[in-house]
């Protein structure tokens, strides 16, 4: 493969995470350095900035707000959920991008997301090779839900696991000191894989998690729920479940879509405010004479960086890195994923995987790795998750409060 | 004063907060090199643990774990709600504690908790003079609300506000990803003094916080709310706002028990589910077509101590610690409060307060403080607040975890 000189572009797609900019800060970092590199742009929101022909001049950003990318939350340059036009059906996406890649001779294009924007990417690379124009494409993987196939986890998801294991702990002090009884039920992320929800057991593990966890590979089932919990409290008086956003029964209905009539019995009819969480607690209320308490670990799971992971950042970061050398090694076309390394010790390297693999697969958790029983996680799973959780990575600290990057957005020129 | 020789007991009572075990580490640690100290002992659950002999020997704890009280959250010797009767009309409780405290010879009582705990410890005391016993008692003040008399702030408000600026920050950068609108509602803890979600303005100082605050300080308007939120997302297309979980109307009418009228009228009736944020969560959703989101930090705000402020661990600490230096000089009957120390550089000293006057009052935050709309905190609080979150307290982790406290908890044998 030969050398290919031009412009790179980079862009951030789908739902924040606590990394995702550290992978932003490896693509940079990376591509400042390469020669075949000519200039460095960071999409608007994704897809939608290059459409609009609104992306930045990395070129112009400090070097030490772009190393500081590496503790700052959220996307920095915007993201975006937009699905691109099919161009066999409608061309007029695929051609734009095409005159704004031979406008800025964009011959190497790197795009942060999931499975969607990994679809994103294929459709492009197709219309690209379909039109004749030379430019590589490489996906760089990320999703606090860890559903993506074909990479052993995504980054993302470590630091979310360790914020959602840590939280748990403190929340088991905290719900442990009265001496009366109480039940507390947790809401976790993650709608069709309960990788998330599963990361709780860490805590478990350490002596200080939830008695039960309820995720959305196994049917729910409200009956054996309610004597699952009414089980535990009989037991020890206290009681902490976690569950998944989108545990549902054998039917495929939503447990947060269920509501319960409101003089006693259950009746699955109109939707409620709240999350399964409530819909839960509410149940137990009417079946159980207990203390019951509901808390959603909300958006904070996937944007406290306060918590995050210092291996989980080091890999979101390596990701960016690994794309932009592959892609100057003539790589394209895929999206970079994670291996474990045999052994003992846990080490991660790079590898690559088709994008037209990942775009249209989920991965959820093994059946083996959850109890038998469908309420907790086995040794399996804390081998595979523990390690990604290795590691604290603080924001430097200003005034108390984090110091979070700053970058210029120095606009490209139009030509 | 005369040198007193016995035992002393120590008691946690009330909610939770991030840094009440750091108030006990200092207890323990003060008594156990005091010489006339000649038991300490840990309550079981508060006054429940003394009226039931059941309490620890401080003594047989490693001094390591005690050390870590620093940084483990919620109340490790468990805590209580218990009102203890007044002994003018029943005097079962009063005189259990005198036979438990003459039993075991305790001359020392620090009990660490909020005003209805300084009330109980000003009970406690009237019997003990009444009845000839002599024994000095000295409350800890201790709650993230920060609302006791005679104390410039209180330890465990310093831990909540740094992780409520903090997660408000990245909150809002989790905010900001995508180019569409957007307004959040945030409830914050606090349910006659606004200091907790006043902390969210730290955020604010720093660029990254919420745009409109609204406290239980300020009488809530309904209409003026839905206004002032439809004129920041006409200008900017985001809106982030921060409230009280105990903000009320000018009748004292809460708006967490306000309900709205399935069918687009307001209409206040029956409680709902849900806390404040989701009535004014519907309420927006009615009467402004924007996009809404709710989150309620929950009692993670009180338990965070992987996000604690080094400040407030290390004064709660001195508090704890104090507390038993001034039992020993002959000090009683008061609360160990804090002062400021004048001059630009923050200091924080300890004084006394008379337990009678904690008891019976509430802090809230000076009308001064809070912006001419009602809606917003004056560089007064920033001022104010921002000295009480600097530093970081992190736990020691293992295994990417936090490694807590275990106490052995040895019982107290009963003689």
């Amino acid at each position: 493969m030969g050398n290919l000189k031009g412009a790179c572009m980079f862009g951030q797609s789908g739902g924040p995470t606590s990394v995702i900019n550290a992978s932003a800060a490896g693509v940079f970092t990376e591509a400042l350095a390469q020669a075949d590199i000519t200039g460095v742009y960071g999409a608007a929101h994704g897809i939608k900035g290059i459409l609009n022909e609104d992306f930045y001049d990395i070129s112009q950003e400090d070097k030490g707000e772009i190393a500081r990318l590496k503790t700052t939350p959220s996307s920095a340059l915007g993201s975006v959920r937009y699905k691109l036009k099919d161009f066999e059906e409608d061309e007029t996406d695929c051609k734009r991008l095409l005159e704004v890649f031979q406008k800025y001779d964009i011959r190497y294009f790197f795009y942060n997301g999931g499975n969607d924007s990994m679809d994103t990417c294929s459709k492009i690379s197709r219309y690209l090779k379909k039109s004749g124009y030379e430019c590589r494409i490489l996906g760089v993987p990320k999703t606090i839900d860890n559903d993506l196939y074909g990479t052993d986890h995504c980054p993302g998801y470590g630091s979310a696991a360790k914020y959602i294991a840590t939280s748990m702990m403190e929340v088991y002090l905290d719900a442990r000191v009265y001496d009366t009884g109480m039940a507390t039920v947790l809401e976790i992320m993650g709608r069709n894989a309960g990788w998330l929800t599963a990361a709780s057991a860490l805590a478990t593990y350490e002596g200080y998690g939830p008695d039960l966890i309820y995720l959305p590979e196994i049917p729910f089932e409200i009956d054996k729920f309610v004597s699952d919990v009414d089980a535990v409290y009989r037991k020890s008086g206290k009681v902490i479940v976690a569950i998944s956003e989108g545990i549902h029964d054998k039917e495929g209905n939503y447990v947060a879509e269920m509501t319960v009539h409101q003089h006693g019995k259950d009746a699955f009819g109109h939707v409620q405010l709240g999350g399964a969480a409530a819909v839960l607690t509410r149940i137990l209320g009417q079946k159980l004479n207990i203390k019951l308490r509901s808390i959603e670990f909300s958006l904070l799971q996937r944007c406290a960086a306060h918590c995050a992971s210092l291996t989980d950042v080091n890999e979101a970061f390596m990701a960016g890195q690994s794309a932009v050398r592959l892609a100057i090694e003539g790589k394209s076309d895929c999206m970079v994923a994670f291996e474990r390394g045999r052994g003992p010790e846990y080490r991660c390297e790079t590898t690559l995987v088709d994008l037209g693999e990942v775009a249209n697969k989920e991965k959820t958790i093994p059946r083996e790795w959850i109890n038998k029983e469908g309420h907790g996680l086995n040794e399996e799973f804390i081998q595979y998750a523990r390690p990604l959780i290795q590691g604290e990575s603080y924001p430097q600290n200003v005034n108390g409060l984090p110091r979070f990057a700053q970058l210029k957005k120095a606009p490209v020129k139009k030509g």
